[in-house]
């Protein structure tokens, strides 16, 4: 079968025809229906993320990558219960081993020998894909596969994110990188689970509008205002209870933890390779928090399938590609130039 | 009546004679028996915490140290209930105003306007106290005011950090500085609440000795070993699930962070005045967390005296001194001369 | 000034004229514009609530009921920050004496001495309320006081039990009694900040047809089905994570505990006096709970409060009626004759 | 090779000759060293528990019971990594099939279609035990297989319901059954976790005694004085703020409700086979639960291990008897004339 795969790091990714799998006990093997594409693979065609490398991180090459992932099934191993050929299903890839004291606490995401697809594991910019134990799958009612499968990474992710928020009525949320596609669901997903105050900033008017438009009570354009002040004229000088940062830049992390109220929660998902320097008194003084967030857990990706699933969040935008753009879908998300969610179909 | 003040920053106390108080309503006055001093009585008189100057916190000076309280109810407002005059007491001097967001859910260490006793209201440095009302009080079973009052501050500090930990057998906690009062008294009651597996570190033998008869599992010298390794070692390669930094010094903050475990929590108690630097990919991906802890709230307070008062951990060692000695004892601290809890007896 | 007050159990209220109190310290007089008629008075003037009498709850003879308060602050004691003559104020009526445990944990509704207005102090069926303290109340700004006035009983009674349930997208709440003001409320709440599959059952159309408009995903009408099994289906045999039961009446009890799933929560609000019987075993084999929620908190009351002045539920129907009707407004709850809430404008 | 089973309820179990299996994939073998009867199996031989017949909680016969189980690894499965031949291991017979939502959520002891060694999968009441993953062993390093059988569910029921009481050491903690294995074990690790004061309930002297050794900071002879009162006594008047009853009997599900206080929670353990009757109201007024807690998930298997490996809790009394005695130790559970654990040994 066709797949695009990381062959050398710093190069394009390239078509190669691979065997395609077997399933066999609890796997599954999927026909890829779409493969969303993600800010992650533009790192792993660099080959690192920030100081860290990939192969620090377990990576081998070549790997197929791809793991924003739905389609069909199209055969099962003899122990798979409950699922058969034909069933659309969005694939949870952040998979773990099993053993290790991340995976028996739930956290298997954090798995100590991950097996993560499309990442270390051959994923979805493929033909078919193998998933190893049909756990992992969720049947999809409602949403098609190129609506399902950016939900399996940016959704799990702006999930956990808002979860680690621990919001409620009382308490306002600052979404930073409000307009794109993990911030305008960043947005809608505070929205259906917290009733908090949410606050989305953005630099451009299109992308504060497209927050408005997510549902964000507020929003402050960046470029044009000073955010901080902004933040604390809304929240009657308290700050922000909790403040998602998608890109986690120099800049951004150099402004936004000033706007924390007390006991405010930075949560840190973006993955731009800045450092955090903040005045430790100013921690402990205000009690606040700097929180890291990846991906999710078997329990995260239910939850947000769920909700994408019973419409109560809108899946993002997409714009869909032929399996053999992916590096130009790549070259969009690295130079900005990405317009909606790029979603290849193979 | 006589009490040891702030009069100008970076000068000594100056013992002056003050009105003594008459409570009314909800107050009770209070005649100190025990005035624990306290490393942030260094900060006091010096007049700031790292960058952070006094004035900004809210401190009008003159004003009379003295936060770690204990003594006898010398009179009672007229709605004061179940106390009297002659009752042994502790005090919680983290006090709030009741009606911000903070005193509101519970967390009135954070008051927005506090009312905290020695440090912007009048403290134990004195021959009375008065104390806003009974609710701040603790009546005290078997300790004396002598073993009660470090706990107040110091007690309430590390036991709100070991919280904040949220240990379970699983899990193994770090105390930096853990041969000091502070970090005999966190290894006391992370054994005393958790079950967890406990690792002293300090910087001398008697340091570490200490640690070891406070209850400690492992202890490490780190200057005499590398004790990220050490770390690594006795956790099998998973590293520290929460650590707490008592002193968040440049040093301590440029090699701790890298012991956390995934998920582990960096718990930042010390108000040295140094920055926290940090590569934001490695919180991002272990999904670590800096977490800021202040004294404690009033449920801390019940904790931290319980568990005291019925023995569950021994109080600090102390060594008392005279009222008109405490400059000297804040001179104590602030060379790194003093041994044990220092108690002024006025 | 005119007070409807409860001056002999089993008796009409009778029409008193009292002394107008006067604000010292913290104390606020607020001037009554809405006092809302709950289902507690009806238990109030009967004297017990199921097997338990008035007294034993800490009631003496004559009081003044109503405990859903909203007005304009008339005048305020001479202690009292940030609230002046003129303010437009709802008032959390659920006060402890600040000292015992519960209080001192944040607990405050379950206060050793409770304070209660309306139930054991005097409340706001009257020209005027003495409320104890500033940090009780909530300054409107969308809400008129007849919006805002049932929130502070019927809201945060169903905003606690919504928190108590812990939802999530995953999860599914039944809501017992769905149609009338507390259901409608509760439906709305869980759909605010829960993200969960709400189901809303009642007998009879007009109910369940409420139910749906409140934003119930479900309805169930229990007259005409079998409501175990339809919940069953709903959730694809699982059961509901949990139930909300505003009516605890023996046919409630003796049906819906059967529907949980298994570490389902059955939340227990209604006061009809009825018992509780389960097999122990189910109860263990299923980790299923029991779970008393009586009104609530501070933090919940600022919660309810944010959410709805915030628009992000609808305040109930209400009729408003006079001061002097309080007996017929009792009558009508009494006898299930009640259409939308009444609220006593004095 | 030899196993004792049961072939028909409410008789004997039957010594057969099975097949011994062949570990493939993630499978391992485990030569049984240690095998703990507990009550459960007076159930299993009976067939019901309760009104709820074993049938309808999905066991087939005929099943070898067992599921108190350690021994030493055989063989492994040709996926099995970090295990291998000659390991001593404990067992967590709780498995799960992993797809359900319960195993999604962490939950896998409470699965859909549960795979629990020993109840209906053949358990450790032979001479091997064929565990599905390497994921349900814990390696032992200090304790023996005898010792450490009985914490795989004497243990871990336990640790899971101390767990639910969410204790601190503002809190006090009842045991009912003390001084039994279990009761021992509960109040051994409660103190080892918590700090809150314990109370432990029997109706004997010798076992108010063993739950004194174990650590309870009291003890009440139930048969001898009215345990509800001494109760209030001791913590003077609140009332228990955790009750974990082990025998859920008519007598004590009758009696110690009483002793809650508010927000008191009622950990239900045993499997006597009694109903639950309370008054509803009482439950609402003072936010009481009734908590089913069921032997325990994978996390609190890793909790109990580590906590009783680590020498932190001391394992039960045991008695070893042969294989074929397993119907005489069934019998002596049955007559109640077991004294301390009793384990069988192929």
């Amino acid at each position: 079968m066709k797949a695009m795969r990381v062959v050398e790091i710093n190069k394009p990714l390239k078509l190669q025809d691979v065997d395609s799998p077997k399933p066999k006990g609890t796997q599954v093997l999927v026909k890829v229906e779409a493969a969303g594409v993600c800010h992650t693979d533009v790192h792993m065609r660099q080959g690192r993320f920030g100081n860290l490398r990939i192969e620090d991180l377990g990576v081998r090459l070549p790997v197929t990558l791809g793991h924003e992932i739905a389609g069909r099934i199209e055969e099962v191993g003899d122990e798979v219960i409950g699922y058969s050929k034909g069933d659309l299903v969005a694939v949870n890839p952040w998979e773990g081993e099993g053993n290790c004291y991340y995976c028996r606490i739930g956290e298997e995401h954090l798995c100590d020998t991950p097996r993560w697809l499309g990442i270390n594991y051959d994923g979805a910019y493929a033909e078919y894909v193998l998933v190893p134990h049909y756990k992992y799958l969720y049947k999809l009612r409602r949403l098609s596969a190129v609506e399902a499968s950016p939900l399996t990474c940016s959704g799990i992710t702006t999930y956990r994110a808002v979860k680690k928020a621990i919001l409620d009525p009382t308490k306002t949320l600052v979404v930073i990188g409000a307009g794109g596609g993990l911030g305008t669901m960043a947005i809608q997903i505070a929205k259906a689970i917290s009733g908090a105050t949410v606050i989305g900033i953005d630099v451009r008017d299109e992308a504060t509008e497209a927050a408005k438009k997510a549902g964000a009570d507020y929003v402050i354009n960046a470029s044009s205002s000073n955010p901080v002040n902004e933040i604390r004229k809304i929240t009657e000088g308290r700050g922000a209870d909790a403040i998602i940062d998608l890109n986690n830049s120099d800049k951004t992390l150099s402004i936004y933890p000033m706007a924390l109220a007390k006991q405010g929660k930075y949560i840190m998902v973006g993955l731009f390779g800045a450092d955090l320097h903040y005045h430790a008194p100013l921690i402990t003084l205000g009690e606040i928090q700097f929180v890291g967030s990846l991906v999710g857990n078997q329990s995260d990706f239910l939850g947000i399938m769920k909700l994408a699933d019973a419409g109560k969040v809108k899946p993002m935008v997409t714009k869909t590609m032929k399996l053999e753009e992916a590096n130009e879908a790549i070259d969009n998300l690295e130079n900005f130039r990405a317009v909606g969610r790029q979603v290849l179909i193979p």
